[in-house]
């Protein structure tokens, strides 16, 4: 799963693996300008998501109401984007696109975790790839408290 | 199906119908900064993806292969964007967002259409939601041509 995340901005992979189905794995994005930011990717290539077969589409669709049911109860977001644009891996000559899904929690009022604020400096309009990253500690309590919802 | 589309920019509607399923409505967008730019809209009201139901997704899973089939089909895009994101209505005192896609095809090189040049400044970036009307009777050309390739 060597990959460029246009919102995650790292190179060889996709973060830290905290979830998976028989499908899907799910990762807590490395950027968290939007606390919360977690990357679904296919587990086998694929390049469109018209590759993507039927029992991959119905497991997604767990992986989505699971992932915003477990935000909902950690941080009560306002609202959810979901994204599968794969841009970034035609910045290369010989690209390698991989199907796989941005998840970023949007947010009307800042939200505190861990005494560290994040405000929502784009609410209303669509989310940016800009890079913000948090101390790796707080990246740990971060991916165990969205794991604990997830359960 | 009153909202303003975030890529769209259009007040009261998604565009001009050109397909429908059982379940999911299909548009040719507004903008056309992206040629072959569509929405895909739930017929039902829904405020997430994760109340959209297993029938909608197989049925969505459909139109994705449908519309990315008839792309190529017409004008070889080199990638597809797809986003659900619901911005916009959050501009609002009162939002009532709705599930609807943004699918965006995305281009290397320039396609030319009856004459109009469509180049994509943001290859390999995300989509912006810019503003690009083309006149009526070409995009009526381009909603016919679609359709041509969705049968």
């Amino acid at each position: 799963m060597e990959a460029q995340c246009e919102y995650c901005q790292v190179f060889g992979g996709y973060g830290q693996l905290i979830w998976q189905t028989i499908h899907w794995n799910i990762y807590l994005a490395p950027s968290q300008r939007y606390l919360g930011t977690c990357v679904v990717a296919l587990k086998r290539h694929c390049q469109d998501l018209s590759q993507v077969n039927h029992d991959e589409w119905i497991d997604f669709s767990r992986v989505v109401r699971k992932l915003e049911l477990a935000l909902e109860r950690a941080f009560k977001p306002t609202l959810y984007n979901w994204s599968c644009f794969k841009n970034s891996a035609f910045r290369s000559e010989n690209p390698e696109p991989e199907v796989h899904w941005h998840f970023i929690p949007r947010y009307k009022d800042p939200v505190t975790f861990n005494e560290l604020i994040f405000h929502d400096p784009d609410f209303g309009y669509i989310p940016l790839p800009e890079k913000r990253e948090i101390p790796p500690e707080i990246m740990e309590k971060l991916s165990n408290i969205i794991k604990d919802h997830m359960e």
